[in-house]
């Protein structure tokens, strides 16, 4: 439940996605690591929240107990931990599982593909973070998949508004996730969720909902460093002031007409500390929409400065920023655009089809495929003894192979092959 | 325990053996697919033999009971049988997951790659035996691991030998797995093996260790197609006719050089029921070993005629025949072989460092940046404000980056862009 087989063409068109995304990993210069799909169990446990009940975990056969790594993002950090690596740009695209509710038409699986990017190390700050966002923009805009927007907060920035709202820090982490919702249902429920299940005074909330319903871009942060209640705030104004740097950042990478400062945005997970950020795609506007609609993260990520140290016996930090593409819900859309199409995806890379138009040739076909391969040529043949000819070609036909090579008794005898260009039928002896 | 993490100089060297491989798949015309790492653990239980006590069983956490795919040939027939497809050449390239004993120095881990080149199909016999055999042989040759051989044999002929031997057919698979021993211990062994753990009688022990330490090529299976006894039986009558067609393919191929008929090869999985074959590397020969001694199995496979028909409803056979590569250990001779060499393998493929001279020039070099990387040049920068100069080109000397694009105040001045060859020192401005 919640995972699928790839078939030819999937796998044909997921290969097609994956490299796009790991050619601008590339660009970027990251180096490729692979860690192994089993971690400890208590590795992965006290890093997701409230989806902690999500994990795989396998069955205690005698060992270590073990799980199924629920995103890439923490096996990173053990393994920069672990080898005490301090500084490293990488990028994995690999498998993740984690047991919730799968949604398969929005691409929602039990098992699915991440494709993360992150870079570790002191740095001066918001250099790699802008770089991040800089990537899901290439990202995003190569694939074509249409409008799309990176909003962008900070965790410090949400904190401090929670703190001049009179929040109690004990509760800035629930606080958190319930603002997180704010992109899916109205802010009056998300004001009663935080009155209610969190207990929250409803003066905090509706303070809290006087800033996590702005949003913008410069002149946003430069009002909000003006705040008199937040820029009192030492967490806020550290956040904002880094906020303007990357925007600075984005201005000269030329990017900031699809980037937004969104208080609203909080994102789920535990370990982030700073920048956080999610591309959604915007709805192709049309006469029945007046403002395009969201219809769905497709990348987010974020700054998680204390994840690595939590695996160092020591402590020692290591800060890291990174992004993780929504490879699953992309290829979604893009499977359905192929389909829209009438598009059919070659699943195969053959060349060329070695046939033979009569019967007892079977040695003439083998002798010249061997031939074929050896000089590198990708070649096919029907497993018949004694193909008819019309079936050979119909072969090529299905499967979009371009050329036969075709052996019969007389192209033996003159120690020729006839070449035939199948969508054309023109053929020349060679 | 038994499982690693990739560091990128491994990953680089991964990535390059399997695309060799997979290079070679593509050239024979397949398809990929792909398939969940999770399995429903009915799908893999009594697939196996003896084995299927290492395969790894997720927790109970409610819903369907799972487990981590052995190997990826179940799966295939699995996902032949559920989407009732009866005609398919596809490869597979993934993890797979055995709670084995770890023997991390030889390559055997828990967790490791398999790469998987299967024909599904009903076509006349041998032809795509055949092919899985030339696909061995090519890509052996291609990664130049040195001399090589590969044990051919037939799951009829041993049947056939246990038969007349006098073995009840209730003991051929232990029997057979009992004589897969034979290319790691001698015969003495293997018999007393026979006849005590397996229940044989001593008289046919000794009947089967004069056939099963015969090997040779087509003038064996003549001469056993002659064998008094061997050839009243239906069984390995079957066998020793269609292992003379696949020596006649193989000759046409120009490879039996390298093919040896081998009555002891037996391949420890149930699954079996034709052809079976097994690639060992042989030690470099040197003046102290006179014989060439096999230094471990690098790929094996076989037919399997029955497997799908065990996934469908009613039944419905689907005969296939596969390889699988042993890519780990073929990725331990050729990591040790990169370690001697002293040859370091680049992990980015990063071709420009942008950097500046002197201070106060990031806005510059955010800019240039941008512009190389939206034009599809692979670019990397310091994540500092100012940099040194000499840092930033030790950074390119470290990682392997060929050029550096410098802008300095005067190139700013003049709308140029210094462009330096790092190993030669060499500068153009342009």
């Amino acid at each position: 439940q919640g995972t699928r087989d790839h078939p030819p063409a999937q796998a044909a068109l997921r290969d097609r996605l994956l490299s796009a995304v790991v050619s601008c990993f590339k660009r970027h210069g990251a180096a490729a690591i692979d860690t192994p799909v089993l971690e400890l169990r208590e590795t992965l446990m006290g890093k997701y929240g409230e989806d902690t009940k999500l994990i795989y975990e396998l069955q205690d056969q005698g060992g270590e107990l073990l799980a199924l790594r629920y995103d890439l993002t923490v096996p990173f950090a053990r393994y920069l931990a672990m080898n005490k690596i301090t500084n490293m740009k990488r990028y994995h695209v690999a498998k993740v599982y984690r047991r919730d509710n799968p949604a398969t038409t929005r691409g929602r699986y039990r098992e699915f593909y991440q494709c993360d990017f992150d870079i570790a190390g002191q740095f001066d700050p918001m250099i790699p973070d802008a770089e991040c966002l800089k990537i899901v923009h290439e990202i995003l805009s190569d694939l074509q998949l249409g409008d799309f927007l990176i909003k962008v907060n900070d965790r410090r920035i949400l904190n401090g508004v929670f703190a001049v709202c009179g929040v109690p820090e004990s509760k800035f982490i629930p606080a958190c996730s319930t603002v997180d919702k704010l992109d899916k249902v109205p802010w009056e429920e998300v004001r009663s969720e935080m009155v209610g299940e969190k207990g929250l005074s409803p003066e905090a909330a509706d303070r809290i909902g006087e800033y996590v319903q702005l949003h913008g871009g410069l002149d946003l942060i430069e009002r909000l460093l003006q705040d008199p209640k937040l820029s009192q705030n030492k967490l806020a104004k550290e956040g904002l002031g880094d906020m303007k740097l990357l925007f600075e950042y984005l201005t000269l990478f030329g990017i900031t007409g699809k980037i937004s400062f969104d208080l609203s945005l909080a994102r789920g997970l535990d370990y982030y500390t700073g920048v956080i950020f999610e591309a959604v795609l915007l709805q192709q506007e049309n006469e029945h929409v007046e403002e395009p609609v969201s219809v769905g993260s497709v990348a987010g990520g974020g700054r998680y400065d204390g994840l690595v140290g939590m695996f160092d016996p020591k402590g020692r930090k290591v800060p890291c920023v990174g992004v993780s593409i929504g490879i699953e819900r992309i290829f979604s859309i893009l499977e359905q655009r192929l389909e829209a199409s009438g598009e059919k995806l070659r699943t195969t890379e053959t060349q060329v089809l070695v046939a033979t138009p009569q019967k007892h040739l079977l040695a003439a076909r083998l002798k010249l495929i061997s031939e074929l391969w050896d000089a590198g040529i990708k070649a096919e043949m029907l497993y018949k003894k004694d193909p008819k000819l019309l079936k050979q070609l119909q072969y090529c036909e299905d499967t979009g192979i371009p050329l036969a090579a075709i052996v019969g008794e007389q192209e033996l005898a003159d120690g020729v092959v006839k070449l035939r260009d199948v969508p054309t039928r023109e053929e020349v002896r060679m």
